[in-house]
């Protein structure tokens, strides 16, 4: 990337919301980061400006082939008004690897890093503090070349915005009812599951919009093949406590490779529970609940960090889990990840990278 | 829709582009038509205004979670000026399909088709004349509310825009190399395949790229699945003459019902040349090839009418088709098409619409 990064300040900054009923994405802070690049020039002029609309032709290719990806990551703020990042380089990692999947060029992942950096120093104010919030941070990239040909766009803008979030499910941790879906697809080997791009959500919602119409909050997706083994949990992983052992569908290249569901990894590892990453049935998820063993089932993600199941309705076999309430791991994995995020827990591991 | 189509025109016209070397998609013509969306109020606020770029907030959902939808249609000028639309009311019945399965709100067929009329009558001057050349109709679909949360967009914005455009493939009626594609997948039922919508194209970038660095123009798409049942060329439906015989994947959910498809069906039948839809195995066409009995192939879309596939290589299989020529049926079908698409031949089964 060539230059140095400029920054232009907002002349009078945005009244803030009230940080106590902010919902998600719904709010965005004062400045946004925007990164150019065209072909022969690589990306270049990085830039904080004030956050405003953008332009673009008609035309532009994202709007007619969708070359777009995106990411998401959480800010935080201690109590000692330290402001810290959990694990962005894996962030950065992983819209590479979209990128590839997309054809996006690669971004220089350390220096777009430290360009996030000085935007969120420059809107530290804009971080809640009260518990389940955060300032989300959300990096896209979207082809804007003006062209109707169906080819790799030449031209494409990265940015980032900022939103002050609260939890991201109005239930926050309260264990939300799924349905097991059996029509509709999200992904398949082959296909663009693992990326974090745009289609794998657009493709989503009608089957979300049909599971709420019966009384669920979301879906449990299961294969593209053989519509039988398990893949995410709305645009979360899934994990699954089975007679102590946690299970968790294996990366197959159809689900995407979550920042959580590798931290959680982590930590059941240090704490001794066995976990396994492999190929699950809906069927071995049904024979385990009628013998008694399902024990807890969670979705994770940066949004909602751990959403606990409490209900999976599969083809009219109901199975309610742990009486419908939040299980003692998922509860505990919750406290460990956001107490690290936060500062309030030792981190072990170095995921927290602080932001001076 | 509520409310007249309202009418700004452009005070200083574009200057046009040398119609003899037009490309595809790459010219956008003086005006275009924009419908808004705003849940609770409908459609609204049709208007014809100058092409100029679009102002979005950064945060809109096309951005993010890609829900959008396209069409693609032509307008031709007959040798004694009138214009002449082919099937519109098809694509305008897809765009909502496409509506359907993308979560986004219905459109009133007929008003959106005769608010283009006003858009292409305005702008008949850039309907180009030479052989194989037309004027290119993009109407497009985009969610436009700003928030990050994964559920339908409440706000949406339609627009219209016109590309006098030459032949799609610089090969035009050369017969094209296309790799059967082994790896990559482009839909599988229960996804968005049958939809027309970005991201089927995003996911379908890739294979694209690497089938060029091989030395094949596109790819053969096989079916989710068992990857081994013929889909699409590209983005093109695809027609194989066997022994005698036109056959043609049929509609399985994962692929486009695309218009040209459909006038090649009618035509066959027509012609008293049998034509069946149905699942074909890449097995089985190499098994013709093998026996001498693949006569022809080609794909059929709107933006290219008939692209002749003159090689088809799969895992080091390679098949020349018809000597490497563009087939007879092929040619008899895209002079017939494109016949009556411009008014040179009758048009026994009233596809065209006129413009007046």
């Amino acid at each position: 990337m060539e230059g140095q990064l400029k920054i232009e300040r907002r002349e009078v900054l945005k009244e803030k919301p009230d940080f106590s009923r902010l919902g998600f994405g719904q709010y965005f802070t004062d400045h946004m980061l925007i990164i150019d690049y065209k072909e022969g020039k690589g990306w270049h002029d990085a830039r904080i400006v004030p956050y405003a609309p953008i332009t673009l032709d008609p035309a532009a290719m994202v709007f007619h082939y969708g070359q777009t990806v995106f990411e998401g990551l959480k800010a935080f703020k201690t109590t000692d008004n330290r402001v810290l990042l959990f694990r962005p380089e894996k962030n950065f990692a992983r819209l590479n690897r979209s990128n590839d999947r997309l054809t996006i060029p690669q971004i220089d992942e350390e220096q777009v890093l430290e360009a996030l950096k000085a935007l969120i120093s420059l809107e530290k104010d804009w971080i809640p503090t009260e518990p389940g919030t955060s300032l989300y941070i959300r990096p896209f990239i979207i082809a804007t070349e003006p062209c109707l040909g169906v080819r790799a766009s030449h031209e494409y803008k990265l940015m980032v915005i900022l939103s002050p979030v609260g939890a991201y499910y109005a239930e926050g941790l309260e264990p939300v009812h799924i349905n097991v879906e059996s029509k509709y697809v999200r992904a398949v080997r082959g296909g663009t599951g693992a990326a974090k791009t745009a289609g794998n959500y657009a493709s989503s919602i009608k089957a979300q919009v049909e599971a709420k119409e019966s009384g669920y909050s979301q879906v449990l997706w299961l294969d593209g093949i053989e519509q039988r083994y398990i893949e995410e949990v709305g645009s979360m992983n899934v994990f699954f406590k089975i007679d102590g052992q946690v299970l968790t569908p294996e990366l197959n290249g159809s689900i995407l490779d979550g920042v959580t569901r590798d931290s959680i990894i982590t930590l059941l590892k240090e704490w001794g529970i066995p976990v396994v990453e492999r190929k699950l049935s809906i069927e071995e998820l049904h024979e385990a609940y009628q013998n008694g063993t399902f024990e807890e089932a969670f979705g994770t993600g940066t949004a909602a960090v751990i959403s606990p199941i409490g209900e999976l309705n599969w083809l009219n076999h109901k199975m309610i889990i742990n009486d419908g309430k939040i299980g003692e791991l998922s509860q505990k994995l919750y406290d460990t990840i956001t107490g690290i995020q936060t500062g309030k827990l030792a981190d072990p591991f170095h995921w927290v990278v602080e932001v001076n």
